[in-house]
């Protein structure tokens, strides 16, 4: 059975993110995440996107994972309280113990007219680990049919 | 341009979730939203569905709301720390400066097998407010062009 | 021994509260529980209403209780951040084993002059839950002595 | 008209409280207010008690205070997660700008069988402040009618 | 060998810190800490207090301790969102099983130009506990070389 | 004057934290900061360390800063509730309207023996930003004297 796609009203309510995908997180910054001027802490975003990033890693790994890098992190554009934050992780990379995450953040803006930008593009490694905290095998990809099923979340 | 429908690979990892549907919000409770038993705690998902619904009205009443009701409200399976949440908020109803919401919200459980069940039905009611928190007109349909568009988010 | 009474003095700064009655939960809500324009979010009222009426319901149940309905959830007026709210928790329906509870939340606003409202009017239910999370039987009355003890808080 | 006192019934559920009084502040500690222990933070309690104590001094004063000393601070007993808290907060002395707090709380605990126990008893001051942060005048009490109602809270 | 000492550079930007001494505690308030006018909360700091205090005490102990009283807490000059402070805690008594801290309190402040204040001094006493929250005795300084490693933190 | 040095015993108390330097930010995860295991979030950390490198950055832009990229993060050893963090940052280069810092974070361990690892080294790039969040170039280092005031912290 196909899906079904996304109706085109709620395609022409979303323009500017990626079409067909399911966001991996998707919330909206509240005012205790700014600072005094409004703009939500780069911290905060930063704690979100290793959320997100996590989350397609854990199931990958079946089980337990723990952040061992940030190998790059770009805020493109500030973000405010009040924007809707889209979070899109997938596995890019699965090595033998570490896995790795793209994870790209949309925002999109209740201002004047609807706007939707790119804010933050991220990659993360992810290690899975023991009840231990050891580095453990990342399992095999029996139970998933398609090479695909690997990166796409 | 037809967009682009969810992969089908997209599709198997979330059976279970309304097909072709973007979340409004979609997070994973953490240990500090739980109470002692690691069950998340009844009032931390009603303060998410409310900011869920609240996003649909805002946008259809082309401003600020504030909630005047939840009419229902359905916990029909207990939510743990570490489910992955989407909630659906679809505008139902809009009255002359009221609009009524339906929330539903799906948890995936990264458990043994993946599961998908929906915990919670919740319909809210917001009004449309003015700068000084007085109910105004909900303007009319005129920049959307389909009907459609009222109701879908 | 009669209970002593509120004080004159006491009942003429509490002006518009229930007379008489003990509050379930009293609170001040900070800055970071409201909006950017100082209101506070209705969920978290709905959050503390949620924590209000589980805490009579709990002691009715004799143990741990679960949150499984919002029949019905008024915001009358909105709440500021410096209000002081009272929030009244009273048991109106026991069954086999669940618990219904009616929360009436008043906010004592500082400001020109003291005024009392009613913000909030909720009824919500509980089910008595046992370790594994199985709605359980409420126990009966014995060791309370008048029918009244099961209704007031 | 006279204050209808507390009923029977509600002073038989909340023995060990001060009677005929109305509590300040009522609240229950949550996990993410405790130890890995499962004991509430001094810390939290600490800034509970201060907001308590600025309820009514800032009535008193009529306006902004800051707190300016803890005179005393006794921690009688442990605070545990799901401890029910009461605090009495009462003024003792006004000054020419600033205004002595007494803060007593009591935790109501819904172990094997109810018991109330004093946990904490604070003095703390406050001093009137204007906009620009100097202290300025106490009011009198031209407004309140008796001598007591200085006190009371 | 010798402690290397502070850098002149690091002096100068540190003017008005104790000088050669390690911060027990170094934060930022952040706006969710403050109240509708930009000040910290007292309650805030108070809570950071108690815990900057806790660790010498800890330490002294050598396991787990309890904040059983504040015997003094003097707030000298407000704390603003964006203050950088410094919480310096030294063990001041040790008795059976008891430990008296002291703690201070520096702000530095990115204001026009560079400024540090004493803004907080406070006297804790904690005891030490055992696994069933009971005191023990504290250990002898066998194992600490210098009667003068008891004070210095 | 010269700087008073770091006592012997401090010194002592502090081994494997770099000598003679004064950290940036010093804190201790609290339980609400950890996953169910008793790590601390790898997302708490980034946090911190995001706003621990706007300090110096603040301080040599004279005014505000956005944080435009993170350009590594290496997560060393999982950081644990109760462990005592101090984070360590340093202006490493200054552009026209960027300055880039790197952050070391050191964990002290109160267990079984005390021990002090570096858990974190990340760098972390920021921009110098006028009121309307345009970037605005960085002053000229007229009023400070010697070139290494540039780098220190």
């Amino acid at each position: 059975m196909m899906p079904k796609p996304l109706s085109k009203t709620t395609t022409a309510l979303h323009q500017g993110l990626p079409p067909g995908l399911m966001p991996t997180l998707r919330m909206m910054p509240m005012p205790s995440d700014a600072n005094i001027h409004g703009d939500v802490f780069g911290g905060w975003i930063m704690s979100q996107v290793d959320i997100a990033g996590a989350i397609p890693a854990a199931r990958r790994a079946n089980g337990r994972v723990a952040t061992i890098a940030v190998n790059s992190f770009l805020f493109k554009h500030p973000v405010f309280v009040g924007d809707l934050l889209s979070f899109y992780a997938e596995v890019v990379r699965v090595g033998n113990t570490s896995i790795t995450v793209n994870v790209e953040v949309y925002a999109e803006r209740n201002r004047l007219e609807a706007e939707t930008v790119k804010v933050t593009e991220a990659t993360l490694t992810y290690v899975a680990t023991s009840e231990d905290r050891k580095p453990r095998q990342i399992p095999p990809l029996k139970s998933l049919t398609t090479p695909a099923a690997d990166t796409a979340y």
